[in-house]
């Protein structure tokens, strides 16, 4: 059998990008959330015109994201999990943003989206590479004869955990856990290792 | 645009692992190839023999390999690599042998396939994860949005560059260039840096 193991990347090795930027910048319009405004792409549109507004061009963003670190003992992690599984880090984030938490962690294999930045550096617009993209990136490994686990923290995450061999919900909110009952929860890096490793045998 | 490089393996990250293998060992029979042997399955038979009859278990293979480095300048490669590309390593070769050097390269994300271990330690038999894995990897990447540009330097390499958005001949030898003239071909590193970075535009 040969094995991939799929991770969310924001709650399970990071920081929620846009809350701690907006701790770092101050500006606070920019700690809505997905339960704040449902739709992905009217949010990441409010972002956008946020940043322009206070004239944040891609350098200035990427200099503030490159002060934030993983979460504690996520690099550890993630070096035992690439020694027992190939790892692959599916995340609804751009690689322009996640670029300086990439480097920390010694750029793992990430599929995400990409910004559309202009030649003087301004954010114009953003592209989703495709729509439910974590949960294609499952049926495509799984088509190429690979047992699939996963991890994640939120409702984004759940198609991607339903397609997957065996899907985790990395210390996900109450509500998740109560919604999806039949997802194992483990509530950190020793129970998700745990939880992968029963799966392998 | 989102990117993929997916690379061979021996002869462009690492040495081919057999050879090395026959020639630490001092085991003549284990230098034979697919030139030699062209069906790859009868070939890996007659090496897993071999093995047997000399009574290497999986851990004294993996404890020769150990002893095996990355191609000079390899490690620093796929670095610098990392930082412009997503990088996914399509082998041909097994889990098992290819570990101890895919530690030496900070565990890259590797498609390959596995070697069947009994409880002795001994090699009974392999497993190909599916045939033709490498064009059906490329081909799965470019469903998920991605642009793929491969590297590979033999036949077992040729579907994979024929398949991708941009394929690279790297360090191949005179009858594959002279098979496929429409695939560009790089010498070293540098050339085929530069050829990825030239489609990535």
């Amino acid at each position: 059998m040969s094995f991939i193991a799929c991770l969310d990347l924001e709650g399970v090795l990071v920081p929620e990008i846009w809350i701690e930027f907006s701790k770092k910048t101050g500006i606070k319009e920019l700690q809505a959330t997905t339960r704040d405004i449902s739709d992905y792409s009217e949010l990441m549109k409010m972002r956008l015109d946020v940043c322009a507004k206070n004239q944040l061009r891609i350098n200035d963003i990427k200099e503030v994201i490159s002060q934030m670190s993983p979460l504690p003992g996520a690099k550890e992690f993630l070096y035992g999990l690439k020694q027992r599984f190939q790892v692959v880090i599916l995340s609804d984030t751009f690689y322009q943003f996640a670029e300086p938490l990439m480097k920390q962690l010694d750029y793992p294999t990430l599929f995400c989206h990409n910004l559309v930045i202009d030649d003087a550096g301004r954010i114009s617009d953003f592209k989703l590479r495709m729509n439910d993209q974590k949960r294609a990136a499952v049926k495509a490994f799984k088509a190429l004869n690979f047992k699939v686990l996963s991890a994640g923290d939120s409702y984004n995450d759940i198609s991607m955990l339903l397609e997957s061999d065996k899907g985790v919900l990395f210390c996900p909110p109450q509500n998740v856990i109560d919604e999806y009952p039949q997802l194992t929860v483990s509530s950190n890096y020793a129970e998700l290792n745990s939880a992968f490793d029963e799966f392998k045998g």
